[in-house]
């Protein structure tokens, strides 16, 4: 076998040992829970995907950090046969970039097998050749509810109620949740006076305002063509407060086209249905939210604590997905949670509770005991425990066996003994308070 | 965005809709469990490695079946502008083959963060490019398990009896495990007079036997260059009958070399210590079991059932892997039981317990019931059932709700009407029975 370079992990991406699965799993099993007692239910689809199924969905940023897979075999040979070759020739298959493009996929394909409100849930990797940061790698998982097959206002405030829902039973108290629609902002987008052509990409520019700032913005928008006068005047409409006071939402002093009117409206919609229940008190409409990915349609979210740069989370309504799988049109609306962000503020909170990876047991043996015996006691010690642990060298001193002990962090250690085994017992000490006792012990049967 | 093609998943990947979640669940569970309660530990590896981890690991036959990552931007430029491009310039990444590989890199790597005898399991998917057949995908998982650290045959035996430990409780009764050693089948093709170049073509022929019968074998040795008689001799001696009773085992009338005889010891140790438990009343002895991965360096074994072809899973040791990734050499020893094999007998042979993914509870309402009623009426039911579903068009007609319920395999279904309401109370209605009675629902609490 060949000598190999680096033990590290590629960058952006992580091994985890056994104490980060312990904390990652305490964050999933809330979120299965949570998005469970909601009637959702689990799905999962493949890590690779055709690029066709990728492409055309998330915008160009987006495409520029897809993993592509390299052909094989005869279809490469024939690539590279070629006088000049290009990235397109080479791949036809990439690693998924989110999980809301794979449902659009499994959804229109599986019409039929599925209920027609979908609500599914989703904890899988995505892979973003990104640059990595804080909470930002290039494998991460993302935690997304959906539900497929209809357009209604009950809809977005079951997943925002969801998703809050999670956020709160992992004892965050302190999110917030901004609410947009894709409509308002394109209403706004006109209002300034952007040509329709620079429509995707002011929203683009616009998503950005919170990593670059006002002046950013205004820069981004000029090289794309837009006049500073015009730049202005967006920022400054999408600055504007919206009074969100009982059953009324309005936008000061600003005259709305009908699409904008329409989802002013809707955004009231929203806010009422979601008056009470777990996103009630975190929700605050922000004009300035985007969200960058190309695909969505009616209202946008996005979560964010104060002590993390970026979101937690986010989504929104996205209506015409489904539908360019062929097929007929479904409208849907989701939420993805990033359970490394969610892990990242946890960790620096404090908010985990107390995980040991030590075992309950582990069994330790005088080495004159032979190894069948020694499996023997573990066996049976096992009906009692979770986690029994034998010391696989049972060759070496005893008090070496203990002091492993002590560094796997195990409650209690059984000492196996000959003499003890002929007198039906094992010695039990408890590693914490030093305690010894005696388990009386039947060969055919277990310890008690 | 663009219109996209095919909906299907690519050929020897899968979607899993929520029953076959539940399904897969059903055992990953129970394979957690069994793992652990032996005192194994979980970690997660990237899907992307470095190809000079992957690199010289498999074997060419594996190699082959790499899926490789693409090259980006500048990198991928840079490949492009050279006059003769081939598959080593566009690529140093690869998606893992196995976990045992990344878990050597772990320890080699870890080092002072892990115990010295690190007990893992690893419960993820691997990807290779392989011809799709029954049970065999181009993405699966594999569940593994390895005990590092130590060379001792109580480690070889406690993964034999976990890995047994996860079938029993799965329901098999019929597995055989058959054992054979490296060093006693290297002793044998030296024996039969292949020399020492063509070991591993013979071990790799010789995996083959299952797959290709006897006469597969000597036409595959014959294109490596083995002589017919010499490959008929290396047949007949991995045919000869090993007796493994009491304490002695032997191969019939053959002398062995000093590393065959060793082996043969080892193999007898192993039958001892692993005569309860378990795998007791599985193990066999077959010299024809090879192991087509390049690593392993002593006990191999491989788990099949009489309905399968080819096996459940499969493992053994592998004394020299870890230290190739630099440091000093560590033992290590493991067993991989395949995800996907187990369920295509377990869901032939129908060994899953029932599995619903229907709700508990579908909250339906009358047409006149605010949005946040409803919305209400859920949460509050959230506290007392695992699993509550909202209609979301409430503007449907009830009889239309009722038969979704139906549709959905829900247990109950709760009507929220405004005269119930007001009179403090709920219909509920058993979709098994019919059954229709109300409860007292308190709005500031819970229903009861």
């Amino acid at each position: 076998m060949k000598g190999s370079g680096s033990t590290k992990p590629l960058s952006g991406m992580r091994d985890f040992l056994p104490a980060d699965i312990l904390r990652r799993r305490h964050v999933i099993r809330i979120v299965e829970q949570v998005y469970e007692s909601y009637g959702f239910l689990p799905i999962e689809t493949p890590a690779i995907e055709n690029l066709s199924t990728l492409l055309g969905k998330y915008g160009d940023e987006g495409e520029g950090l897809l993993y592509r897979v390299l052909h094989r075999r005869d279809k490469l040979s024939r690539a590279l046969e070629s006088d000049s070759v290009t990235q397109k020739d080479l791949s036809s298959e990439g690693l998924r970039y989110d999980l809301t493009v794979p449902l659009a996929r499994v959804v229109a394909g599986h019409r039929g097998r599925i209920p027609r409100f979908f609500k599914r849930y989703q904890i899988q990797p995505v892979w973003r050749a990104d640059r990595p940061g804080k909470g930002r790698f290039r494998e991460f998982f993302q935690c997304d509810l959906d539900i497929t097959g209809t357009g209604t206002v009950l809809a977005d405030v079951e997943v925002l109620h969801a998703a809050s829902g999670v956020l709160q039973k992992l004892g965050f108290t302190d999110f917030r949740i901004r609410l947009n629609h894709r409509e308002l902002l394109t209403s706004l987008i006109r209002r300034a006076g952007i040509p329709l052509e620079l429509e995707q990409s002011a929203l683009v520019a616009l998503d950005k305002l919170d990593k670059i700032g006002e002046q950013g913005v205004l820069d981004e928008l000029g090289k794309r063509g837009v006049s500073a006068e015009t730049a202005s005047r967006l920022l400054d409409l999408a600055g504007k407060k919206v009074n969100a006071q009982g059953a009324g939402v309005q936008i000061d002093g600003e005259e709305l086209d009908e699409s904008g009117t329409a989802a002013l409206e809707r955004i009231r919609e929203i806010l009422e249905a979601a008056s009470t229940g777990p996103a009630a008190d975190h929700l605050e409409v922000d004009l300035t939210l985007a969200r960058g990915l190309g695909y969505y349609t009616g209202a946008i979210f996005e979560v964010a604590v104060p002590d993390l740069a970026g979101s937690l989370g986010g989504g929104g309504r996205y209506d015409g997905l489904i539908g360019i799988f062929g097929g007929e049109s479904v409208p849907a609306v989701g939420f993805s949670l990033g359970l490394e962000r969610l892990l990242v503020v946890m960790e620096e909170r404090g908010m985990f509770p107390e995980l040991s990876t030590g075992p309950d047991v582990l069994v330790c043996g005088f080495p004159d005991v032979p190894h069948s015996l020694l499996l023997k006691v573990a066996m049976s010690l096992r009906q009692e425990y979770a986690r029994v642990e034998l010391f696989p060298e049972p060759g070496k001193k005893l008090g070496q066996q203990i002091r492993y002990a002590d560094e796997l962090g195990a409650r209690e250690v059984v000492i196996v003994g000959m003499d003890e085994i002929s007198r039906g017992v094992l010695q039990v000490k408890d590693l914490s308070t030093g305690e010894q006792r005696e388990w009386t012990w039947d060969p055919d049967g277990s310890a008690s």
